[in-house]
């Protein structure tokens, strides 16, 4: 399958057609922009996001959780199928860092009762606002049904990632996810890597909070680091 | 029943304690502060929002909506049961105006499909930032029975309300609601006044929607109007 015309280009992916209606190909750039943070490039961050996504994709699907991820094509490009893509980032927090703490009554590192799920409108224009689900339903981009089908599925996400990462002494502070529809299914889609987590190493507990955050990956090495611990 | 220490003073009112441990006495200030906006006092404010809150209490305890509400004391006083305060205002939106159309994706007046609800936290250091029902549940304000009841509830005085308004020609663009608990039950708390409700005038529909507005209202003469209308 072969990359044919750009149709997208964002933070850390551009997607292309391919010779095939269903089929898209998305390459991973070598912009690491995590989670509410802008950096500068770190060389081969595209190949290895790509290789950790597509491992967790088939992770995933092995918990029954559809994807998008049909193969790796190279270094840096997957395969996808082709989505309608709904335009909202879910996010999933498990710990309170950064913003939530900023924004709600609660500490630096604290763990959550419960997960929290937040929803963020893929609008620049708008800068991305923080929308709850009577919006999505109000303004069309979801019914109740599909709204009922996300938080399931977002939460059985973060249950097996966290799950995974835990084993690698990784605590998963949250995850950013997507999904789109394919007929009537709903697939997760996007990427699954070090862009859209953020952990809290356990390795040494006895370490203040701030040295354990992992997110933000600036060079070549500690991408390396955490991709040889994520695959392990 | 006399004022007694008071114990509480915001942009609308200010609240006092009694010689009775239940109650409490809310006195309506001359700051008409509408919602998302800021202006100037306007002589006589206060009491009219305290006439049309009690007249708004008593017509929703009609339907069956418990309330705060015991009666009124005086031009700008109401005594009131004292609640145990979920520190949270629900927005009911029906009508798209202002923010709403900056930060989603409608267009100025445009009539919602169904009405949205927002929450945002009572907390002025974090400038009152809007939540969802999982940052309610996660940190601690509500249980998800209590979130059902809210919702439910707001969704309730939102028709009772909107029925009651359009009557008058006007059209209820979204109100804003706070709840507390008295032993068990959930009641509907703080005021419904000029200064919770924003409205659209239909008595002209050829007017342009911005001179259709009815909120921020800044002289006597027409809170006095606004009085006369809602009271008909």
């Amino acid at each position: 399958m072969k990359k044919g015309k750009k149709i997208y280009e964002g933070k850390t992916k551009k997607v292309y057609l391919t010779e095939e209606q269903e089929y898209l190909i998305q390459e991973f750039k070598d912009e690491a922009v995590a989670a509410h943070s802008k950096k500068n490039a770190v060389k081969g961050s595209g190949a290895i996001n790509n290789e950790l996504s597509a491992h967790l994709f088939r992770y995933l699907e092995s918990y029954h959780i559809p994807t998008h991820y049909v193969k790796r094509l190279g270094d840096t490009l997957m395969l996808i199928k082709r989505l309608d893509i709904i335009p909202v980032e879910v996010l999933v927090r498990n710990v309170a860092v950064g913003d939530a703490v900023k924004n709600y009554e609660t500490e630096e590192g604290a763990e959550l009762p419960q997960s929290v799920l937040e929803y963020y409108l893929k609008d620049e224009e708008r800068k991305d606002p923080m929308i709850n689900e009577d919006h999505l339903i109000s303004y069309g981009h979801a019914t109740q049904e599909n709204i009922e089908k996300v938080r399931r599925t977002a939460l059985k996400v973060n249950a097996v990632l966290k799950d995974f990462f835990m084993r690698r002494n990784l605590k998963l502070i949250d995850v950013r996810i997507e999904f789109g529809r394919l007929k009537d299914k709903l697939l997760l889609g996007d990427e699954v890597s070090l862009e859209t987590c953020r952990f809290l190493d356990m390795t040494d507990e006895s370490l203040k909070l701030k040295d354990r955050l992992r997110f933000n990956f600036d060079t070549p090495e500690v991408y390396e680091e955490m991709r040889q611990r994520i695959l392990s």
